[in-house]
């Protein structure tokens, strides 16, 4: 693909634009092999400072990390009867190793479930055990047909935390602990606002007693489930004999949960704030936040603007800021601010001789966005003492900006059957409306629009009025849920 | 294992001594699938550290991390053919995936060669692209015979760096730079001092033009091969399809590197440091340094002493050091000591009322070492001055005795068959001697004594005098050659 072709825009197609943009931002690439992709070095950057974060919040949660083996023999992924409902149709299988045909076949991870509450059960024999909290990161392989980079793939990078407690209460305070980790990551971290709530039962983990999501909305007004958690109850501690001596002198099979977000996030990272010049990142996700571009005619130029650009770019390492000086020579400033404005670098300061002369920075920021000028020719004192606070303040406008994109695209107090499919069929986002809890009304707006119910929100983000009704039956709401055409 | 029982000792078998510390120390455990471990928390949080070393010293010699596919087309296995030769006989394969029979099986990376030159292949076009730094952090399986926890397991976690370059002088002086990094790794964190050096034909990687390796000396006087770093030349180029338009504007096959540590570092660890009380571990390298154990016998004296801890904690936390105070009611002491000495920690803090009382400090390194005074009851004041220094006076001391170690078990300027044979059969470590760079005198002694060549020594670790004979078959020396019996 030419370097200088532009991009699809969103509006013309949203689905071929992020295509186009995660390989030319260079985050991924396809691989010669069928539904995995490449992660470059741009995207893996991303994901990096991505694990960086979740890892140390998931550690500031009493959470220790471990890895257990890829492999799993196929009869453990059968004893949970839903469990493998669930995932028996896209494992990879492994026949032969070592130039032998396996007695056993082996399964590759699609999840590490089984494997994980085995050696749990090894680990664990009384109460004094417990709560086991553990963190994997690892990779993972799903044969999807359908694979998007990143969105889908049929191996992805991801973290699965896997935990045992002594009760269902402690259980489910973990599970709803993990989901407000993943909430405050991406609204923080990723500036992307969920909306947390419970799955209904169809769109359940298979194996778990309640699934919990994390939903949110992409630009083309579809959502995107960004994270799961899961209280799995007692029903992989019984398939695998994991059971305790209670305080009391009894026996208990423990009670499990397992969460995870993956490689997907990135995806979602471009999908919420990227635009038609290519994906934005929020400054502390960024690899790089500050690029520093010179600008320069003959040698004496050169010298004297890159003598001012290490100068400023060590002002900022100081400051904690990570910054990257441009000083390819095969190249003119046009093509690196395309270049760098296509990678989503927060910010660029450019440095010309006049500047030098001047004791000015000329500050651009990556994309304009309320309360934040975009670009501005700076002192170079006021500027240096600034850039701190304005990627801050930057960081801040794209979190509010998300936030008042996924607002003007929720619709509440949905009553009427015919304006909910009016309102999936125009992709107009979140609707949220009253659900009897029946299985039949959930499949027939399925069948109807192809919107699902991404979940029933917690608390806060319900109505201030509950829905009194079901919008598809008019039978008594039980729940209000969202609906909406997902990835 | 019952936890009260003492270990086997290293001199009554140091095989059953390393298996047992491994476990007891909860580094590791057998999985439920064949040759495949568990890394459990401790073990992984020593390889977390590990890998931030290493990654920060990759970054700085400017490589980028990235990811590609697990499963790789077997065709790709079997472009190369001194590849195939080397990795065929112990793939993994999968046959089958998503419910169907795959049209070409794919078997899953027991290195990345093949796929990620396929990828160079797609992102270089000109000189400017290179050279090009990649490496990447990912599990492997190869489907080992025999093995034994982190040093020799059907899955394991590495890193592989892999470079292209425009000349093989550049990709030579990348070989040796890594071998250097990884070098500079061991000695300095790890405190296991290794000799560095060319493999011999017959040793090489299977592809590589040149291997080098680190070779360390376990206390058993066997060799370990801790890392190894590949000059390719244009051999994968070439099946891959690798070329660039050189600055002169002809076209040429690009010129590959690859090097690689693994979880095996974990186990270098173990049977470098180790003693019959358990594992060793550097400061640098320990997920723990300071473990407070509080002394109590009411509940007064308990609420006294914690507090004091605390505080010791929160002044040694200012300073960088990686503390933990071990509060557990279920636990006397003593058992507490013997835990935290099992699981390597370097140094023990110990606090009771009458500590609290005069303002002192009991403080234990974890071992005994030449130049550290291993218990000392200190002012409060002076100990909290002095603990980050004296972790790292013990990581030096840690260092200096692994040195010592090795020096002392080994042999050079041996001349004779028959002493090279005596000693190899008596376990005397590192034997430098001529070779006359012949397969057969290498075999030879292989066949006669299961030693090996373990490398040909870089210039530094070489005798003063050159070797004049091959110390096999007496004719002229072309190298000199460290022979040992190895893992």
């Amino acid at each position: 693909m030419a370097d200088d072709k532009a991009l699809t825009t969103r509006k013309g197609d949203f689905s071929a634009w992020y295509n186009e943009v995660v390989q030319r931002a260079e985050l991924a690439d396809y691989s010669p092999v069928r539904g995995s992709m490449v992660i470059r070095p741009w995207g893996y950057a991303i994901w990096e400072r991505m694990q960086r974060a979740l890892d140390d919040m998931f550690k500031a949660t009493g959470h220790q990390n471990a890895y257990f083996p890829l492999l799993i023999p196929k009869s453990f992924i059968e004893r949970e009867k839903e469990h493998v409902k669930g995932f028996a149709p896209e494992v990879a299988v492994v026949t032969h190793a070592g130039g032998k045909e396996l007695e056993e076949p082996l399964v590759i991870r699609p999840t590490s479930e089984t494997i994980i509450y085995a050696m749990f059960a090894k680990w664990v024999q009384s109460y004094r055990d417990l709560p086991l909290l553990i963190n994997q990161w690892a990779n993972v392989v799903r044969w999807e047909m359908r694979t998007r980079l990143f969105l889908r793939t049929a191996e992805f990078l991801w973290q699965e935390g896997h935990t045992a407690h002594k009760d269902e209460a402690e259980a489910e305070e973990e599970t709803i602990r993990m989901l407000g980790v993943y909430r405050e990551f991406m609204e923080q971290w990723m500036c992307m606002p969920v909306i947390t709530g419970r799955k209904s039962d169809s769109e359940r983990f298979a194996g778990a007693v309640r699934t919990y999501s994390c939903e949110a909305l992409m630009q083309d007004n579809k959502a995107l489930q960004a994270g799961t958690s899961h209280m799995l109850g007692q029903n992989f501690a019984k398939q695998f004999d994991l059971k305790f001596q209670t305080e009391a002198g009894g026996e208990d099979y423990a009670y499990n949960t397992s969460w995870g977000v993956s490689t997907r996030l990135v995806g979602a990272l471009v999908m919420t704030h990227g635009d038609d010049n290519g994906i934005v990142l929020p400054p502390w996700l960024a690899p790089t936040q500050v690029v520093i571009v010179p600008i320069y005619r003959s040698d004496e130029e050169r010298a004297l603007v890159l003598a001012k650009a290490d100068a400023v770019a060590a002002r900022l390492k100081q400051d904690q800021v990570r910054v990257h000086i441009d000083s390819r020579d095969t190249m003119k400033p046009g093509a690196k601010y395309y270049e760098w404005e296509r990678k989503g670098v927060p910010m660029r300061v450019e440095i010309g001789p006049r500047d030098v002369a001047n004791s000015k920075l000329a500050v651009v920021m990556r994309t304009e966005v309320p309360g934040i000028q975009r670009k501005e020719i700076m002192d170079e004192g006021a500027a240096l003492n600034g850039i701190r606070q304005r990627l801050e303040d930057y960081q801040n406008a794209l979190r509010q900006a998300a936030l008042d994109r996924r607002e003007s695209n929720s619709h509440r107090g949905i009553t009427d059957y015919a304006k909910l499919r009016e309102l999936v069929e125009s992709e107009s986002g979140f609707i949220f409306a009253g659900w009897c809890g029946s299985a039949e009304c959930e499949a027939k707006v399925k069948e109807d629009t192809k919107a699902t119910i991404r979940n029933l929100p917690q608390e806060e983000f319900r109505s201030k009025e509950n829905p009194a009704k079901c919008v598809v039956c008019g039978q008594d709401a039980k729940h209000e849920a969202i609906w909406a055409r997902a990835y």
